[in-house]
């Protein structure tokens, strides 16, 4: 087995949601007789999602989504999957990037799949003629359908497309224990420190942060947050952390994770007061929780390591992780999502996939939730693979629910 | 001092937020002229909020909403605090617990406060020529909510009240904490056995059940969840406990705690395949979710106990707590909720009142939410109390929030 | 059924191991003619040893060891018990008491058990005239072995004893959980306050001070450890708590526990420094941890509630639970040990006695240790009694873990 | 800074206990005139141990102690810190290794430090002329101090030795949270998969499985333990695990690791009846746990991928990591344990190399424990560096405690 399909054959194996729904779509053929054209970034759990798709009767055209993240050998493995073509190419020029995405576009794609909006963004400008052929879409991140909803807003999105994030099943999955465990060993295989023992502080109490504070806590460490909305400070308070401003906690914090999504989260007065030592990382979203341009400036001493940076800042020493970027992904050793989150993820995207083409003709061009069934389905067919049964409500209990004058 | 005023006193030690609120309405007097007509029950935390209300001008006329649960020593105690008039007895006849209603809605309330809605009731039957005078009202409990909301549909409700429930401070801390740590001490002492090792079987993973499922896996137990949405089957799931169905539980489980607030959780085919020496229990709402009327009409043998009735069937002992009824409030020793969280609880009723008395007039007969404004500085208060401070949003920050082209 | 019974049925259903015991007993008889003699606190754990060792063939004649233990009608019921003779009553005269040991020697033991060493110091001073007939003795607590081990280096004890005490399992089991969680129910139900976010003071990181702290912090507490030792004192903040002196603790902490089993822990200087409303008590062994002689010379205002006192010192309150004394067993509410715990305890009682009865001749007046052997069947007996199979060694491991040259 | 230095600089960060030791050698320069062999693993963190011994005055001569364990860049490091001079190279001959350790012999140490015994054994073999300016030495690994005392007890140890393993600050930090941390997070960052949600099984229940066990139950795993001592099996259980023989657990694990330091713990018969998928990994000695030979033997497919092989038996997949060899060691991104352990581990070292060349002259030729006070010392460093500050017994305590009357 060439390293492409060995990667794809490991992620398979964790990756039973898709597994199920393959199943179904080998015998259904749902995407019979249309093309799929999609940006994501190229590497083995994505290449199981093309592969299902695939095995759903769609032909389908991939491109990266990012220059950086595609992976040459499990390109080369997509192109022997039947039904699969692939243009991605790592490290791969401006031109050729864009080259690469008209390729799958040039296939007139009937759903699009998107991780940051390239295609839907490429079809609506340089390729208008190509928008009547399209039934619908599916974008992936937050910045997509952020970009997404203000197109919509101002009446330019041209097709209906599912906003493929913010279900429960993704908060839950995807952030408290994606992000959770994966942030967590990155920084703890990158800077080979321990976890118990320390001062953990947890910039957010969102889903990402209490997936973070509850791992980082169950390794013996003294979580500390930081909050602005009171009511979450105080679950986090009665979940057994320490709540307190940043300031405060600059001065005994020994490992910073941002979590918030917001920007200038830890800043120069921040950065003054902390102790020798101190490791900062950002497992939110862009790379601006942490404030890297004053560290770059006035830094007075500085040295750079395999993900790690250290600046010296009042003769101590600070160390950023993956330059401020996602710790959990930008770090060298960094593998992103368990494979099992993604399991989750594509699950969705799967049957997202499946619902626009089917119901998308009836829909005005907008963006969409995911269909509640549709999260459900994905609960459900994950409870199956690990071999969970659950109550069902009976006909009474349902009667009593919904009957207050019962039992009262 | 004498024991009600003792009680009193305790509890006031560990209710620093109705403290604070206590302190601006006796520099502001906002219920100042006006009478309060309440009905909760008669007992020490009760009493601070009383304190608390007369403090604030208020002239407080008080009887128990259920005539089992009066502390005599407390309202004696009551009768002590200026302005306010106690008339609640423990085990009163029915006639003379309506006659206490009516010595409190003689006094012709401005502002009443209902655990059970039997003020509002009352005033809405037999006493409807006091209607006119009430401002608006609070109620304290789902059950009350939900006749009134019936009332309201129909048109009927002829004032505002307030539904002092459900606010998010109310589910996190009365219901995750509050039922998490008291029906857990309450198993623990009623039963004198071990939690650490047991296989301690929580039905339904909603605020109630996730508090009790964490704290009992605090203790060592392996903890089963049963659920019927799968989405919260999950949850359970990747949160470390067990998930199956009842039917499986009832097999292996030595403590069984209801949280569902449905009927029927625990039955006759639950039942039959217990252990010998299984503890049930129930700290959802009323006593319908394990099926006692089964085990009544059906068992081989019975034993009772201080607050411990043994069924035996097929030859095995099957160990109710509190006939069914909420464990940490029917046993005989337990105490309800923890002072802290009525201490919560009772501060969203004095704000509460203090907002339908100032805005009471210019709204319509219905059922209203408690003001998010209001949760929230609750919130606050309690934080404020801990001595912990938080972050607030800079201006840069708010920016960032509301305007997605910066940082992407 | 009657009370006494319904507690001893009660407790049976959680002592599989002395059921299991009592099996072999009631098959091999091995108390066969003998007399045994016991001082031990009358209540329904108790009981289902006395019903063991007689199902063995004893003849067992009890008194209590402490005149405010007994319970009557568990004393009632053990005279009910064919072969057993209890003279035992609640609150009787130190007359009285001494008159009821007197009884129990009276009949002429072969095997004496005591808690306190009560038996054993009679039969040394006013009854030497029976030492004589006495095979051997158990003591069941430290207190005792520690005056027996006093009696032994000056060579004045003229039979055998074993310690039962002090093995692992009793380490384990009695200090990490049985401590553990009956004082923490303990401490919930006297006050009624919460855990959750507390900042909980264990004083000593020994087996009870560590179940303890990993209880607390179960339930959502900060927890503070005090130590003297720096390796525990290390081990505990790499356990995730915080380490400090008690003399900084008692500015933070809401609750403390102390479990050193040395003097004078919580004194003056902390009283001093405590935060109003601080709540104390002890789970160690001695009434001798907090300096309540102190606070009763100095307080400047005293209130006393059902096993809480209260003492005023700097305007503020102190809390103290069950005068200082344990706090599992001495507060009103408090059941002493799980039902689970004392099921070990005292099947190493009963397997003591058996093995004390059998060796004793040939041993001469000394204290002696748990013979190893009793104490993992205690483990085995548990582990069968929960229906859980372990691995064996098998000879080829056996071999490689003596044999070093194997693997390297 | 260079790449070596770079490493060795941020491995200093997080040595704090080194730091100070290498203050007071810097002040009292304890090794003056001395020259220290050494044969270890040339990475880092021995890397900082090198230059805290040189600061003490030593001249330091070292090799490698594996010929895949040295790191070229910090072998440079080591030839610029003044006094140290370093021979090892990786990837080397073995004729080029026992070069090199000539080399270090030829220097003619007074003290030798080694990791596996390579030193001591070439000096009583081919270098027996040296034997008498030998003061004494440390060995690092358990194999090491094996191989000494089958020497010591023929009689062949020439000088002393201390065996610098198995001393309760190295248990329980080097193994709980050291093997913890870092098998996780290596299996984590390996596999890609998650742990929240799986059946863990950890093989042996000693001082590396209960971390890996609280760790990993941390994280949301369900975790099954497997032991043949029943008293720590009951403590298993009893801390929330679930406890079952190897057969039981081979099939529903999800992942397992071993810890037992014992042979055969998996094989065929588990491997027979193991889920699709399993992963299996050691951390406990050698490469024994699991039964390797078998599956290459009678694999039906295998697959290589980097750190995992995978076996088809019976169909099903099962992935081995680091051909089941220590598995935070030998994986490719594994880093070994985190360095704030090796700092606590190279301190003994640094300690006891001071202690036996200052005492070793009066000591015959055996193996020595650790002495307990720098057990104790290295604690108290610690401590001292993290800031906190623990209670001293007062003469009133040391009193009580060692006089029983006291407080009875």
């Amino acid at each position: 087995m060439k390293s492409g399909e060995l990667k794809m054959s490991w992620a398979r194996q964790y990756m039973p949601v898709l597994g199920e729904i393959r199943k179904r779509f080998e015998a259904e053929k749902p995407f019979k007789g249309n093309r799929i054209g999609m940006a994501l970034h190229v590497e083995a759990k994505t290449a199981v999602l093309v592969e299902t798709l695939a095995a759903g009767g769609a032909e389908v055209y991939i491109t990266g989504c990012n220059p950086l993240s595609t992976q040459d050998d499990v390109a080369e493995a997509l192109n022997d999957v039947p039904g699969v073509k692939c243009y991605a190419k790592r490290a791969c020029s401006v031109e050729e990037y864009y080259d690469a995405i008209d390729k799958v576009l040039d296939v007139r794609p009937t759903v699009t799949i998107d991780d940051g909006m390239d295609l839907i963004h490429r079809l609506h400008t340089e390729r208008r003629e190509l928008l009547d052929g399209i039934i619908g879409g599916c974008e992936e991140t937050t910045t997509g359908i952020h970009r997404l909803r203000a197109m919509a807003a101002e009446g330019k999105l041209e097709f209906p497309v599912i906003a493929v994030n913010d279900t429960p099943m993704k908060r839950f999955f995807d952030n408290v224990h994606g992000t959770g465990e994966s942030a967590l060993s990155s920084v703890m295989i990158t800077t080979n420190t321990l976890i118990g023992g320390k001062w953990f502080v947890v910039a957010g109490y969102g889903y990402c942060g209490r997936g973070l504070a509850k791992m980082a806590h169950g390794l013996g460490a003294k979580v500390i947050v930081t909050e602005i909305d009171p009511r979450r400070a105080l679950e986090a308070h009665m979940d057994g952390y320490f709540v307190m401003t940043m300031e405060e906690a600059a001065k005994i914090g020994d490992i910073f994770v941002t979590t918030t999504g917001n920007t200038s989260i830890i800043t120069e007065k921040h950065f003054r007061v902390m102790k020798d030592g101190a490791i900062l990382s950002n497992a939110g979203h862009f790379n601006v929780e942490i404030d890297l341009e004053w560290l770059h400036a006035n830094k007075e001493g500085y040295e750079a390591r395999d993900s790690i940076e250290t600046f010296i800042v009042n003769g101590k020493k600070i160390n950023v992780l993956a330059e401020g970027r996602l710790v959990n992904l930008a770090t060298t050793k960094g593998m992103g999502h368990p494979i099992e989150v993604m399991d989750l993820s594509f699950a969705l995207q799967a049957l997202c996939s499946e619902y626009i083409l089917k119901e998308g003709a009836g829909l005005k061009g907008d963006v969409y939730d995911v269909p509640n069934g549709i999260d459900v389905e994905v609960a459900s067919l994950k409870l199956g693979s690990l071999g969970i049964n659950i109550d069902a409500l009976t006909e009474e209990q349902n009667l009593y629910m919904n009957s207050w004058d019962i039992g009262t």
